[in-house]
């Protein structure tokens, strides 16, 4: 390719990143490359800072630049209600919706035993003792509707049911702009099994 | 949306990318969090490396990280064609493709009077001269199909057609994989202009 070898690892390492293949990776670099220097020190400096910065959340394992994370400090949240996640990144998910005003805490994977994760490894001793510190009413679970988040789900509920007023789930059912032609059956099934009632005037 | 000030930075130095949005940025961000530093270093530095160590080859204009680019460096590649493209990145397209084994010049551009630029904000001086110094037998326009890159084809022609053998450009027509019905009318009218006699044997 005779690409010089500065431009050819800046592409390797772009190409690194997930859904970047080679192609994309060669055009990101190339338009690093015609951008000003400032610009290049800025991502390079962006890049490094979140590694030195950011850490998990002492409370709720999410991402902080504190000992607490912005939300577990914010005296404003519904401190009753605790949404649990699998990943830290799942939490900016939820915030995005703007449909959660409670706390959050992040297991850190789901429970996988063909990959050697049990219980022991998520963060459900941190969030029994932090339940038992500041009781909560509610708990949502609202891990991924895998087979592992099931598994996950049904533990937390059979781990932290009596200490919890109640331990709810995300809706299963059809999203938004979905077509009925194209929905599989675990879904439809789901939609059918939770349906609900027109409440009209 | 409570994300840590120093993700959020990375998130909108990633945004600015060409083609990379804000949830793509997010996906890289959390990507580049989650991995170990030695990573987030070896990305960061090769950002920086890439601004730091590549500059213009000092004869074609392509990429470079000595006084000479690879291609022009190497003795093997053929020195009577030269192939004009538009910019830097134009020569690793065609490196890609093998269907070429000249040399390359870059001529930073192509004639766009609307953004005020003309024949002398290319690199055409250091074309002429560097034919005058080495004659070559064929000149290969490989510039896009645009207007602008039509008016520079062109321009090139008058410049340089007494001093070079002969001056081409790549054949128009249909790409491998198109569609009759969906080709537009200006590349079928030079597909037909341009049809070829098949060799029989």
């Amino acid at each position: 390719m005779n690409i010089p070898p500065s431009l050819e690892r800046l592409v390797q390492e772009l190409a690194r990143l997930p859904g970047i293949g080679t192609k994309t990776a060669q055009r990101l670099a190339f338009s690093i490359l015609r951008n000003d220097k400032a610009r290049a020190a800025a991502l390079a400096q962006a890049v490094l800072d979140v590694k030195e910065k950011i850490r998990f959340c002492a409370q709720c394992f999410g991402y902080a630049e504190q000992e607490l994370c912005a939300i577990c400090a914010d005296p404003r949240r519904e401190e009753r209600v605790i949404c649990v996640v699998e990943q830290p990144n799942d939490v900016y998910v939820i915030e995005r919706s703007s449909a959660f005003r409670g706390r959050y805490h992040v297991l850190m994977g789901t429970i996988s035993p063909l990959d050697g994760i049990g219980p022991d490894q998520l963060r459900l001793r941190e969030l029994a003792q932090r339940i038992d510190a500041n009781p909560v009413d509610e708990l949502i679970v609202a891990v991924n509707p895998s087979i592992q988040g099931e598994a996950t789900a049904l533990h937390i509920s059979r781990l932290l049911g009596g200490k919890v007023g109640r331990i709810t789930r995300l809706a299963r059912g059809m999203p938004v702009g979905a077509n009925l032609e194209y929905t599989d059956d675990v879904t439809l099934n789901q939609a059918f099994a939770g349906r609900q009632v027109f409440s009209n005037a």
